[in-house]
């Protein structure tokens, strides 16, 4: 369990799974996997207690880049969360490979690289620079779901 | 040919190979097919013509909820209808992967999932709870083209 | 050699990798190879120099379909550049896959196809129909890194 050892030592709590917001209904599951393949559907920043984490809005008006960066941060502490509670053991990832990051975004907000690095800095302080690795797209939305400012897709592999 | 029988029972009926748009050129496949792995190209809905299908526009202005929803079920079958032509058999899908759906989306809209679960109910009544899961995004852009108002990418595998 | 020779045939110039605009800091490969997986991430237009390539903007504004369509062909080759920097030869990709591609869109723009033709028409001249056949999308962003017109992400393969 040396990933589960990594997030405790460097204080990373990972959130229940998501608290429905009333009135959603959604019809697939927060990973699929399938042999060695890890696919992982779009995750939003959450509460400890599963709740969606604000500040919600665009990153750009309601919500500034530093806001949102810890934003990132919370979709990845999210996306742990779901990976674990469907492998049982993080350590079963063996690669990060797609990570596509979706900016809440007004239309003249350019930054959306700094943003989604929140979610990069915590995967590379967790699962190091090899396992870690993803190419990444970063990119700006017209709107997402329940006005969250930043939701992220990704791959990963696991063992056999 | 269970897929065949099930689309049958259920009234489904697949549309004919889009009808391009005047004056557009698309130079890629509707579907991708590589060893079992098996990538659809971005689908709009169509009308059993192959013409794209209406309403066109923005959802959350032009377009409503309860109208992309019934646009999501048509990419649903506009995808089934491309790959039985690509793979002659929809039996040969072993299992629905990744699906990433994109709503025409005015700034304020934020009830995407709502949306792309016509296409997730489509996919789920046809193959089941077991092949047809799938890893899900549903997200605002800016523009699609054409201005239809739902567009789905989504990646399945076939059996060897 | 046959894609550097083709390459040459076409007059078509690699530029130079990514000279990052000042206070970026982008914490990934342009180029994810896991196995026979390459993951390619989102890449805008770059001059030979390795700066990005203007015009910046939006389509349907300051940028028109036609020079975003340039900008498309420019982003081939920076990615066409970024693979034989990872790979060594060029040879070494045995088909494409996935083109996901993302135009920096007013909400009226809507010949995004026609834009990422710019794209697929590099990769198809210089990879041949069957190795460089790819699905594709091409959609509308509200926005954009640095405010390129255009960025694609995709996927290929490689001989093991």
């Amino acid at each position: 369990m040396k990933i589960e050892a990594r997030l405790e030592e460097l204080g990373f709590v990972l959130p229940a799974p998501l608290a429905l917001p009333a009135g959603a209904r959604l019809p697939f599951p927060w990973v699929r996997v399938h042999g060695k393949r890890v696919f992982i559907s779009g995750h939003g920043p959450q509460q400890p207690d599963g709740s969606l984490a604000g500040p919600f809005g665009k990153v750009g008006a309601e919500v500034s880049p530093e806001q949102a960066y810890e934003s990132a941060r919370l979709v990845a502490l999210a996306i742990l969360g779901s990976l674990k509670r469907e492998l049982g053991d993080l350590d079963r990832v063996t690669a990060w490979l797609r990570v596509f990051g979706m900016i809440n975004s007004t239309p003249d907000f350019t930054m959306q690289p700094a943003v989604i690095n929140g979610f990069s800095d915590v995967i590379l302080s967790v699962y190091g620079e090899t396992a870690g690795a993803h190419a990444r797209s970063a990119v700006g939305m017209a709107s997402l779901p329940f006005s969250i400012p930043v939701e992220i897709e990704a791959e990963v592999e696991i063992d056999g």
